[in-house]
């Protein structure tokens, strides 16, 4: 499999199984066409057209439409339409610099293909030979990619959480960075895809730190996401990544684009490389 | 004006005033209207249709291709259609990872719209305070961008180059860098835009590279180009660069994905961050 090949995979989509949603006259995502036809049951929350669904004017306030939202979805939850809730809440805006319309659960953040963000980190140790970089197992019980290779940091971001206030967050729970090393770690970008799910679309865009750690480091795992954590050079990660699917669907996108910036992939080397750096941030429908 | 404006000036076009170019059966650039209509008398080299232009099929190779086209504009050149050639070769293809159809003089690419490619460099030294900028000034006698501000290095990507060739030159010829300390530049990325000019439509991908240099390292320029060197903390770069319009129209790019790479613009600092981000690799039509 082909480095673009992984942005390839990431993002697949037709549009044509969703029709828009819009809040406040913005769109702000896109339904399935058939979860879309069971939103029209429930008129005094969505107006639901062919060619759109819309939440009603009625429903003004932010808190209005998350209260109204999260109770039509608990019924297509007993009915086996949408996954259960999460309990972890989504800023739902129609673009990412905009206030939020209303928050959302984060496992029906893709049901309605609203705008999602996370970070991601590149944990690494320089050295002589360049960059090594540390990769976590994901523990085998997990709900999302069981057993796959991750970024060492890596989590979605929270309703009323900054970037970094997310990336500190993470940091402690997944790898036991105490705040004044997570402090050190440097925003370098983001990456972005839209990628079609049975759950529904998912519009992701994902901020990318670097945190330059110490040989003496090693990551300590809380909260029971990550069972193991290995120091790779990036070479290795880079050739594991190449050749199938090891990592967590989303994390190629983060490796390859610090593959990039630290010069690992060339314009000279890769004959894709425009294509491969485009492709990393997809413009989001 | 805001850093999101650069973008937006960069990226202004409006595709209504061209007609897509044709080479073997590729798409390969856009022709103003205009210039497609004087081309339809060369009915031996062009076919040329209302809805496009395309070089005849009976010239089969790139080297026929070059000499047909290059007659042509000589005949537009003497009309005052197109500009004198700069006897500087671009190579024309569909995409950045195609072999060449044929040749182009570098003042000839926006005439056809075709894709081109360049090198920009980062030259900045590493302080406590973070990192410092060298910014160039350019000539008062050059043809582009007379007195405006510049990256230490850049240049055009002529056929038969590769783009670390093109940087090694470029670094001899702007600079005075040995090809020991140009060596260690580093290929960072790439931004590109789609610029309507009076010409015709520039589709520019800028590959990016950075390069520390040590303290005591003092730029000679050798061709002219440049008038002057300083070395400007990036902030202040960032603030002449929001404050105006006193570098050349291109580089703004170039130094806010420095910034963005860099750590200094963030997520957290940046209401725009994303639609920033992802103006600096804007797709081409």
């Amino acid at each position: 499999m082909s480095f673009h090949q992984h942005i390839v995979n990431l993002n697949r989509h037709d549009l044509g199984r969703f029709r828009p949603f819009f809040v406040a006259e913005r769109k702000v995502g896109w339904v399935r066409h058939r979860i879309a036809e069971r939103l029209a049951d429930f008129g005094s929350v969505f107006d639901v057209g062919s060619f759109g669904v819309a939440l009603r004017p009625t429903l003004a306030t932010p808190a209005q439409r998350t209260d109204a939202v999260a109770e039509t979805l608990s019924v297509l939850r007993d009915e086996g339409l949408v996954p259960p809730p999460r309990h972890e809440r989504y800023a739902v805006s129609a673009t990412l610099s905009e206030a939020p319309l209303f928050e959302l659960d984060r496992a029906h953040v893709p049901v309605f293909g609203v705008l999602s963000t996370g970070v991601h980190l590149n944990g690494y140790v320089q050295g002589p030979d360049g960059p090594r970089l540390w990769v976590a197992r994901r523990a085998d019980d997990r709900a999302v990619a069981p057993g796959k290779l991750d970024n060492l940091v890596a989590g979605g971001r929270s309703a009323g959480l900054s970037p970094r206030e997310t990336l500190m967050k993470e940091c402690d729970e997944e790898a036991g960075i105490d705040p004044g090393m997570a402090a050190r770690a440097r925003p370098a970008g983001l990456v972005s895809y839209c990628l079609e799910a049975d759950l529904g679309l998912k519009r992701d865009t994902l901020f990318v730190y670097d945190l330059e750690v110490p040989e003496s480091f090693a990551p300590v795992n809380r909260d029971g996401e990550i069972a193991a954590f290995m120091l790779w050079s990036v070479h290795a990660v880079l050739e594991t990544l190449r050749d199938g699917d090891a990592f967590k669907f989303n994390v190629p996108l983060v490796i390859l684009d610090f593959a990039v910036r630290q010069g690992i992939l060339t314009p000279d080397s890769e004959p894709d490389y425009a294509s491969l750096v485009h492709g990393l941030r997809r413009s989001l429908p």
